[in-house]
């Protein structure tokens, strides 16, 4: 039996339990804190920046990969030295790590991004700002996630405070017609699988809802999205699944947005609507294993997130009014604006399954 | 975040585990021995026939429910007493436990089972072989699975071993045309819902393959098999999975064969083809929550059973050349004849779906 451990100890890990178990694979978690998401998992409760501590967790594993993608490179290339296979490994990890690294990599392999630079003063911002339109979008090379260590700017000092720590990202700010996201997984041996094209949609910086596949999409479109998440993942080596957060523009082109090197909450219909989840497919990719099909099992698949918290009640009461509906509960203490949840319908048509994902998700409005 | 208890960690435990994660249900197994296939969730390791060892592991559960039936009644009463939600309760579970019992419960709901007899004698048995063409099958009231505590008879001193023991059921040897097995949930408030009717495929006594739905089934056949299944599930007042095996006999009548009271082989296609499965309906039904949808997502599913063992190199084989099966594997040593995983494919094509199935299933002859 193929032992995986994951470091992190989120609703990711905790979304790996149930396929590890259907493939009779043993799942090992190092949690940063003994009530985490994936404690039913959990082996050890320690800080995956300490060197020491990672290494007694990966001892006895056949693969380290990860929740989140947070483990510092010294961690990870000890961990490489030691012989542990890591998946997906340090050098792909560089890209997602760090926003601005990740735009010099994704320009040399002639990936489209929006128009980008590198700010270190707030002169260089100035001067992005009057090539741009007066406007950009900046952020910080690390750290960010979920709308946070993004800034929309008009003003070249509005990013002094970052700019006092180091370097940080300008891009144009995108006319776009809708994000998309495209997910595929990559074993080390090179082969890959791509899920169908999906739509999110994001409401404050945060992803609010998941439509797959995209509606409505051009086959360019389609295709655009695959050739990027393909050469992606082979030109930077990602193993296990990559998530390309995409802009689909006003003139009909594609433009890389984000990176996520692991389970990606725009992958979460999978779980119920296609043949192999992401979370599934993760496994079977850092183990090297053969990767499944990524079809749907239904023409249309909602997912819609749920935050602040889940109370057994609005659960009953959702499974009572939407017999259909995949409620997903992470399992997290309630906090308002917290992922705690999703909500999944799939159907024929479109319109009836936003809905009813829609009406599931409504009871947890708090 | 609810918590339900399951006595016994055998693979049917295990296989709740990902719809407990899914629905943020804190799931808790009481194991026969540290290696069980559910050890995952075991949070105590003892002998369930002992009520004190019972009593300290149901302590802090919402609900207590099983992986088989064998916990004795004076542990069940206890549970209650205590004030515990035992479900299914001792009375439903008492049907399951004892098949002279069974049978005569069934008989007083008025539902078509075999000629049957308690036979406590050989001179008894000799009648019996006399009244049913000179043949009969004879099984031990308790202990009996898979084939064993069952024995086809032509002689009246066929069972005289058993007999020492106490009473014997037999049973007339029913001219069949297929085996089919009904699935039902129950929910302690009265709510049912059914899975679509499965033919089970049996070989040297134990269920092989399930095709699921049963193919060609009549509209009559069709409706008496849930008829009675939900006369069954009231009539004793079953919560949780029921599974009700079933004769379909030449001319076409629908006969009991045999009853489970917890989730079942025949119901393991539910898992990737049902929208609800059979393992998460169960934890819903127990703790009386609404049932979930259980049509399947494609029109065809075959599940195949798995003996022996499943080695990674198999699993990764199989996940190789069929990259639409579903591999599941219970985490058990291997033994010769031991129940050890299952494959299930789907599809629009019965043939298609069955070649596939048993393709994958192939990998693991040993």
């Amino acid at each position: 039996m193929p032992v995986v451990g994951v470091i992190g100890g989120g609703q990711l890990a905790r979304m790996m339990v149930p396929p590890a178990v259907a493939l009779g694979i043993e799942i090992r978690v190092l949690a940063e804190q003994e009530e985490s998401s994936a404690r039913l998992a959990a082996t050890q409760v320690g800080d995956y920046r300490d060197v020491d501590t990672v290494r007694a967790f990966a001892a006895g594993c056949d693969v380290i990969t990860f929740d989140h993608e947070h483990v510092p490179q010294d961690v990870l290339r000890a961990l490489v030295a030691d012989g542990m296979s890591v998946q997906p490994g340090p050098d792909a990890l560089a890209a997602a790590q760090d926003k601005l690294h990740m735009r010099e990599r994704l320009t040399a392999l002639g990936v489209p991004v929006p128009t980008w630079a590198r700010i270190t003063t707030r002169d260089e911002l100035a001067q992005f700002l009057a090539d741009n339109g007066g406007r950009a979008v900046v952020k910080t090379p690390r750290g960010g996630y979920d709308g946070k260590g993004v800034r929309v700017v008009d003003r070249a000092d509005a990013a002094d405070d970052w700019l006092a720590d180091g370097a940080v990202l300008a891009e144009q700010l995108v006319d776009f017609r809708r994000e998309l996201a495209q997910l595929v997984a990559r074993r080390p041996s090179g082969d890959l699988r791509a899920w169908p094209l999906v739509e999110t949609v994001q409401k404050g910086g945060v992803c609010a809802e998941v439509l797959a596949p995209a509606p409505r999409s051009s086959d360019a479109v389609e295709r655009s999205a695959a050739e990027i998440a393909a050469t992606v993942a082979h030109g930077l080596g990602v193993t296990g699944v990559l998530a390309v957060e995409l802009f689909e523009t006003m003139d009909g082109r594609v433009l890389v947005n984000e990176l996520a090197m692991r389970p990606h909450n725009s992958g979460h219909f999978s779980i119920d609507a296609a043949v192999t989840s992401q979370f599934e497919q993760h496994l079977r990719a850092v183990l090297d294993w053969p990767l499944g099909d990524t079809e749907l099992v239904a023409p249309h698949a909602v997912m819609i997130n749920v935050f602040g918290g889940l109370t057994d009640d609005q659960i009953a009461q959702a499974l009572g009014h939407q017999p259909a509906a995949k409620v997903h509960a992470y399992g997290k203490s309630p906090r308002p604006g917290r992922k705690a949840g999703h909500v999944t319908a799939m159907g024929d048509d479109l319109d009836d399954v936003a809905y009813r994902a829609r009406a599931a998700a409504a009871h947890f409005d708090a």
